[in-house]
C-alpha cells in the first residue's frame, strides 16, 4: 500500500487556524493607517521611493534587465501595468517581475545601513516591495497615501524578519533579499488591494510557500531576478487570496524553520516591535552614492574627501594607500578588471576613476571606461593596506609630502545621508537619455507630495518611456 | 565596515563552470531526439497527456482553479496562450500558473505508481510539466513529436531528482511536486523553445533558485498551486535564459543540498540512468480511476470487484467491512464528511457511494451528493479492519452470508491499467458541459496522434471554452 505524501493530506484548513507569527505580521499590516506613520518613516520613504524608481528606469539598460523585458514584456502580452523606462505594459504579476529585477539589477538600490553587523541580513527590500506596490496599483488605482503606507509596511516586515533569522538565513545557501521580500510584498500588495485581516493571513502562508532564492547565484543576472521573483510571488499570492484561495497560514512557522530560521517564540518577539520601531528610520535604508560595490564606498568617500580637501594633480600622485580594516574588501576581488561589472568589483579601478574623473557614476562603468590606458596606469599606483581600527584612510604620497583623509561613515547611511539634492543628482543621472526630459521634474514633484496624489497612475505614467 | 552578504557577490559565473548534476540532466535533455524514445514511453506519454488535459479543463470547476482564473486570467491581461476550458487567453507565464493549478485541483492527475515506497517521493510530473509545454508551444509554436519528447524528458528528470532526494525532501518539509517540478518543467519548455546546451545549463541555476513549496499547505488550495507555481518558474527560468540572462548552474548542487537532498554525487549516480532507465516507462505513473485519495482506491477496487461477482442488494447489507494493513487509510481522517473536499478523505463515503450508485465520480462529490440521507445510512454499515497482508479485501456482510472480494494492485497503476477506453470515458466525465461536445473527439483523435501534429495550437485551440 502506498504512503504518498503528496496524497495524504493533513487536515483541511482554510486560513481560521492562525500560526501566531502570521497573526502578528498581519496584525500590524491591516492595523496600520497613515497616519500612525511617523513623519521621519514618511521622508526616509520618499527618500528611498525616489531612489528606487530612478535605478529602476537606469535598470533598463543592464543586461538582466534589457533580458527580462525581452523575455516577457517586449512581446505580445499587454496588460495594466507599466514596465519603467519602456513603452511597454504586462499583466501586474510580469510587471512585478521585470521592474523588480531592473531596480537591483545595477546593484546601484537602496539596502539597510550597517547596526552592529545584525542587519546585514536583512537584504534590500525596496526593490521587492515597491515594483508590486506599483504594479498593483497601477492595475487597480491606489490613492498615493495608501501606496507609501504599504511600502513601509513591507520594508518594515522585511526588516524584522530579516532580524528574526539573523544570520542563519545566508549561511544556509538562502539569498535573503528574496526570502523575506515575498511576504513583505505580499503584505504591502495586500494593503494596495484592500485585502481584509483573515484573508492576509491565509495570503502569508501563500507567499511563505513562494520564498525561495539561492546565494549561489550572486554574481549572475539571477541576483537582481530575486527581487523582481520576490516581487512577483508576493503580488501573486495576494491576487489569489483575495479570491478566496486557501493556504494553511503556519506554513509561516515552517518556512521560517526550513530557511533555518529561528524558532517561533524568538520571531515573535521581534515582530512585536513591528509599528513600535521603525527600521526605516533606524537604522534605516542606506542611499547608494556609487553605482557599485558596498565595499567600495568608505574608500570612494575618503578619496573625495582628500580630493576636496587638498590641491595635487593626479599626474603628480606617487602613490594612493587606502587603509581598511581587514574584511573590508572581501568581495574586491578584481585587481585588473577587463569588464564593466568586474570595475565594480575592483579597489583600484573605482580609486582610479576617481582620481582621474573626479567622480564615479553610472557612466563610469562601460567596458570602454574600464580599459582606458590613463586609468590602467593610475590603478598601478593603488595599494590597500590593513589597519585594526574602522574606518577607511586615504594616503596620497605626491614628490612634497602626504595628504591623508578620513572617512569613517558611508555616505548615504542614514548617520551620514545624502542631500536631497544630492538624491536629485543621481535621480538626473539614472534617468537621462531615457525618460523624455519633462516627466523628470514632474517625477520628482510627484514623489515630494506622494501621499496627496489622488491615484498613483499619475506617477507611474511618468515612468513609461516611448523608446526602447 | 559592512560584510553584507548581499553585496559581496562570489566571482561572476556566467554558466561556463559546470556542476555535474546540471551537465548530466542538461545533457540528456538536449541530447535526446524523439527517435530514440521507446514505443511504451509514447504510449504511455499519450495516456498521461489526455489524461492531464481533461482534469485541467474540468479543474475549471474546483474553487482554486476558479480562484486563479480569476486574480488572473478573467480580467484584461490577454497573451499568447490558452486558459484551458475557458475563453480567455495570457501570457505564457500565467497561463502555466493557472492550467498547473487547475489540473492538480482535483487531485485527480496521474501520480508515480508506487515502487517499494521510493516513488512515493516523486511528487506529480504531469501537472507541472504538460501546463508549460503547451503555453510555450502555444505562444510560439512547436511540433506535436517535440511536445511530446519535451513531456517525456521532463517527467524523466522529475523522477530522477525524486529518486535522488528520496524521502528526505518531504520530510524536510518541502513539497516534492514543485521542488522537482520546476526543473523538469524548466528542461522540457528549452526543448519547445530549442534553447542550446549552454543556456539550458544556465538555465537550471535559474530554475533552482525558484523552486519552492511546503507540504504545510497540503490540504488547502496551494497545494494544487504548488503544480502551477513549478510550471510557471520553470517556463520564467527558460525565458530568460535564452534571452542571454546569466545564473550560476552549480545552484543546482546548492538546490540538492538546502532542501535537505543527497550528496552531489549520489545524485549525478542516479541521474546518469536519463535515458537507459524511463521511469514513465516502469514503475510508470498511475491513472487514477476514481477522483478521491489514492487511499480509498484499493477498498474501492475491492468493492467493484464484488458487486461485479456478486450479486445483493444495497438494502440487504448489514456490514461492508474492509479489511487493509495499518496505514493504509491514514489520510482518511474524516468517518462523517460534511462536505465534498471532506468526502474524498472518507472511507465512509466512498465505499457508501460506490455501494449506492455503483460508481464513483466527479459528480460524487458536491456537498449535496455527501449529505444524502440515503448515503448517511449506508455509511453507518462501512467497518474498517486491520490485517498484516497487503492488499485491500472487501468482505459483504447479508442475511444469508459474506462475500469477499481481494484487490492487490490499484486500477490504473501500470500494473493493473486502465484500458484505453475507461481513460476515454474518463476523459468525457471531466469535458462534459465544459467544453464543445464536438471538440471532445477531436482532442482525443489529436492526442492519438500527437506526434503527427505539425503545430500543438491545433490540439490547444481545442480546450478553449466559449463561456466561463
Amino acid at each position: 500500500m502506498n504512503h504518498q505524501p503528496a496524497l495524504a493530506p493533513s487536515p483541511v484548513v482554510t486560513g481560521t487556524r492562525r500560526s501566531c507569527v502570521a497573526d502578528v505580521i498581519t496584525a500590524f499590516s491591516t492595523g496600520l493607517s497613515f497616519d500612525d506613520l511617523p513623519a521621519a518613516a514618511i521622508e526616509a520613504a520618499k527618500r528611498s521611493i525616489l531612489d528606487t524608481l530612478a535605478v529602476a528606469v537606469a535598470g533598463t539598460r543592464s543586461r538582466a534587465g534589457q533580458s527580462a523585458i525581452n523575455a516577457f514584456a517586449a512581446r505580445g502580452g499587454g496588460g495594466s501595468a507599466t514596465v519603467m523606462g519602456t513603452p511597454f505594459r504586462a499583466h501586474p504579476s510580469i510587471a512585478a517581475l521585470v521592474n523588480g529585477t531592473m531596480a537591483h539589477a545595477l546593484d546601484f538600490d537602496d539596502v539597510w545601513a550597517d547596526d552592529d553587523g545584525v542587519v546585514a541580513w536583512r537584504g534590500h527590500p525596496s526593490v521587492c516591495v515597491l515594483p508590486a506596490v506599483l504594479a498593483a496599483g497601477d492595475a487597480e488605482g491606489c490613492d498615493g497615501a495608501t501606496a507609501l503606507l504599504a511600502y513601509v509596511i513591507g520594508v518594515e516586515i522585511a526588516g524584522k524578519l530579516g532580524t528574526a533569522f539573523g544570520p542563519h538565513l545566508g549561511r544556509a545557501g538562502f539569498h535573503p533579499t528574496p526570502i523575506l521580500g515575498t511576504l513583505a510584498t505580499a503584505a504591502a500588495v495586500a494593503r494596495v488591494l484592500g485585502v481584509d485581516r483573515e484573508r492576509a493571513n491565509v495570503m502569508l502562508g501563500l507567499a511563505a510557500t513562494e520564498a525561495s532564492g539561492l546565494c549561489r547565484n550572486f554574481g549572475t543576472d539571477t541576483k537582481p531576478f530575486h527581487a523582481g521573483h520576490a516581487a512577483q510571488g508576493g503580488l501573486q499570492a495576494t491576487l489569489l487570496a483575495r479570491e478566496g484561495f486557501t493556504a494553511n497560514s503556519e506554513a509561516v512557522t515552517d518556512y521560517l524553520k526550513v530557511h533555518s530560521g529561528p524558532d517561533e517564540a524568538d520571531a515573535v518577539a521581534v515582530l512585536e516591535t513591528l509599528g513600535k520601531v521603525y527600521d526605516i528610520v533606524a537604522p534605516g535604508l542606506s542611499i547608494k552614492k556609487y553605482p557599485c560595490c558596498r565595499f567600495t564606498h568608505l574608500p570612494l568617500d575618503a578619496t573625495f574627501m582628500l580630493l576636496e580637501q587638498e590641491r595635487f594633480d593626479a599626474s603628480d600622485l606617487e602613490t594612493l594607500t587606502i587603509r581598511i580594516q581587514p574584511g573590508a574588501d572581501d568581495a574586491l576581488i578584481y585587481k585588473e578588471p577587463r569588464t564593466s561589472l568586474e570595475g565594480k568589483f575592483s579597489m583600484e579601478y573605482t580609486l582610479a576613476a576617481a582620481l582621474l574623473d573626479g567622480r564615479v557614476m553610472l557612466a563610469s562603468f562601460t567596458d570602454e571606461m574600464v580599459l582606458r590606458p590613463e586609468v590602467r596606469a593610475l590603478m598601478k599606483r593603488v595599494r590597500t593596506e590593513y589597519k585594526p581600527e574602522p574606518g577607511a584612510e586615504a594616503v596620497a604620497r605626491v614628490p612634497h609630502g602626504e595628504y591623508h583623509a578620513l572617512a569613517t561613515v558611508v555616505r548615504g547611511d542614514p548617520a551620514n545621508p545624502l542631500s536631497w539634492d544630492e538624491i536629485l543628482q543621481k535621480c538626473y543621472q539614472c534617468l537621462e537619455g531615457i525618460l523624455p526630459a519633462e516627466h523628470v521634474d514632474q517625477l520628482v514633484d510627484a514623489v515630494e507630495r506622494f501621499e496627496q496624489l489622488p491615484d498613483v497612475r499619475h506617477l507611474t505614467k511618468l515612468l513609461c518611456a516611448e523608446n526602447f
